[in-house]
């Protein structure tokens, strides 16, 4: 045997103990039925991309989180001088859903139906500095419709992602819509020098957390005209209506996208439930380089961050296609949507996970009896519960207060046949029938 | 817009379109729902190990085919002579799922029941040469039984996944039982020096493809004692029954081995099926280099491999935690299972996939009439079709007929709002109900 060696799960990845899985399978079961009656298919890419295709795609600060696979065989050569990195790998491990989606319908466009309607549930990877509820590998959900150049794209994500939402059972959310050609537009017409847009965006996009005043200063202090800074805060005040209502500015010229945002939000409004918002945002930015149009995200009252966010894309696919095709997607934050779901769950605002009754059933250490246990544990598997057929250890008192302690809601003496419940009222949830 | 670039999936690494994902997500669901009603706990690891475990960790050839992680930031150098893979790479990506749960196991045993029985679906990686039908990432299903040393977890390791395949309506596969401990026993026997006990074993794992001649031929020409080798196929001669039953060799000493498999081979049979069978065969050697006690592989008929495998590692768990802890897996190949459901399924032998009726939902491409296709698709949807809501092409009938050939099962007309199927004799497939 030997010696304890450490067992600590990767730096910045973590273990998932079996009652967040079963949250987690959950979870994923009624988003992927949901979108699956909205029509989407689900499809599945590797883990692995070229590092050519994932350093090119505007990914912004998350491509430089990449992971990159170290070449294997021939392939690598270590003993010579001035190596680089693109010397000794060329793949990586993907960091978002949506470059690789692009790679699989310019691939695989021909057998696919259009415009195609794409499911993605997966893990991804960015080596992002370790803090608290950050994790370098997480699973991200994403849905996309690609080949539709209209509203009806964003429509239809927006109103599935938000009936997913509410199959799990939250109401309590806001949508917030907003659209890159409003924001270009909008720093023009302030006398924001186009070169200077995308700074802008930045520190815009830092609002939620300084403030427009915190905002205003940074932009100052980097050099921007004041002239402009103020213009773009009172143009900002005037589109915002208290309500949420969409304010657009006469004297800016973003080429049919407030138009574009109010119907978009007027239609989705009519899909929702009383407890839910649809609100026009001018201040949303969203970091990805990629998007051309509109953006959203989904934030759920009291959670300082969103738990979706997604936007349109129309160039993507072109870069790698030739041709270009419109996109337009949306990817839910499965991680934070887990850590709400089970925050709400373990405080009583929304109903326990739903499980089955679970039983042991206890035969001779022997393994005496055990045709007879295995006969006993089918029947009770047929009447829906989960059942484990376990070695009965000397001490039958601890061994049973452990199994309690552990989620079993009962078990089953060999002697007898008798199923008999911890809690003499019955198992806190029953058998899957 | 760029110029095309090349959009294939990483070399040996595969996209997986919407109908095979729909059918993997079904077999999924069915193992998932049967090992849980076996008190199976699903549990998620990182894709990432450290390099330190994975070597070190007696995966035979497979360790040597793991995918190393290049290390990031400061911590990569490599302006330096002499470097070797573990000066530029810590981590690596996992190439099978028994190594990470023993390490799960070792650092979490605090928090898991007593005896632990874990489920885990999850994606592996090997370098290995390209070949058809073996990719560089594929899927595993495993299920283990950590803490319990009798036949009990052999027992239900083999029911709950041939309960697994019966239910994906597989009837027709054999269960093989061998013992690494008889192995062992027969080799000493038979006159095989301790030392070479390794390479007789690999040798005999050929026997499946090159017939027990080819295997006595090779361990000849390498240099073994001819006596031992023709002893060695007398003994296995008759230990195997034309009926695959159970002959043990009263001058083998395998303390106790016989007995262990003759018992679990009689419980095992006793819950199956008639069409299913269970075979002690002497031959069988799985390749993994942990394995302490029984193996075991299922086989379909017909197929030239085994599409599960598995056996007791008593010692792997012992060598992370300090403290032994007996240990019995089972794993599914998975994409070998699901390439066997989907000829079953094309050739007529297995009820097709089964899966709700797709219907397209056609509205004016400027997004007129939205708000009446999103709730008339609501309805539908709640008669539990898949409902796409998309823009109508100038080409009706054109785009009908690509929607059909896409597998769609019908269409709404807005200006009627009725739902007519391609087939008039109503879809494949009804709504999900």
């Amino acid at each position: 045997m030997g010696t304890k060696i450490d067992t600590s799960p990767a730096r910045g990845t973590r273990d998932v103990l079996p009652d967040e899985v079963e949250l987690r399978d959950q979870a994923r079961d009624v988003i992927l039925a949901t979108y699956r009656r909205f029509g989407y298919a689900h499809i599945e890419t590797p883990a692995l991309e070229s590092m050519a295709l994932l350093a090119g795609s505007q990914g912004g600060e998350n491509a430089k989180l990449i992971y990159r696979i170290l070449k294997r065989g021939k392939k690598l050569v270590l003993d010579k001088p001035g190596l680089t990195e693109d010397d000794v790998s060329d793949l990586g491990l993907r960091y978002d859903l949506t470059v690789p989606l692009a790679r699989y319908y310019a691939q695989n466009h021909s057998q696919l139906p259009q415009p195609f309607k794409a499911i993605q549930v997966g893990s991804v990877w960015r080596a992002e500095r370790p803090q608290k509820g950050r994790y370098r590998q997480f699973t991200q959900v994403d849905i996309d419709v690609l080949g539709e150049p209209g509203i009806v794209a964003e429509v239809d994500l927006l109103t599935a992602t938000t009936a997913a939402l509410s199959d799990l059972g939250l109401a309590d959310f806001a949508v917030r819509i907003n659209d890159r050609r409003i924001l270009s537009a909008l720093a023009t017409t302030c006398g924001f020098d186009p070169s200077a847009h995308e700074a802008v965006f930045v520190a815009l996009d830092k609002r939620d957390k300084v403030g427009w005043d915190g905002v205003a200063t940074e932009l100052v202090a980097a050099g921007h005209s004041a002239d402009a800074v103020l213009a773009l805060g009172a143009r900002l005040d005037a589109m915002m209506s208290p309500d949420g209502g969409m304010q657009s500015d006469a004297g800016v010229d973003a080429g049919g996208a407030f138009a574009t945002v109010a119907a978009i939000a007027a239609t989705v409004a009519g899909q929702l439930g009383t407890t839910a918002r649809v609100i026009f945002d001018p201040t949303l930015v969203r970091g990805m380089g990629y998007y051309t149009g509109t953006i959203f995200e989904i934030g759920v009252e009291g959670l300082p961050y969103s738990i979706a966010g997604g936007g349109r894309y129309d160039r993507m696919i072109g870069a790698m296609l030739g041709k270009d095709v419109p996109a337009c997607g949306f990817s839910i934050g499965f991680e934070r949507l887990i850590l709400l779901l089970a925050e709400r769950r373990q405080s009583g605002a929304q109903a326990p996970v739903a499980r089955a009754g679970r039983v042991a059933l206890l035969c001779p250490a022997d393994g005496g009896g055990l045709p007879a246990a295995m006969q006993r544990a089918g029947e009770l598997r047929h009447e829906g519960y989960r059942v484990s057929v376990l070695s009965a250890r000397k001490k039958l008192g601890k061994q049973l207060s452990e199994l309690e302690q552990h989620g079993f809601d009962g078990f089953v003496s060999l002697e007898t046949g008798e199923l008999r419940f911890f809690d003499e009222q019955g198992p806190g949830s029953g058998p899957d029938l």
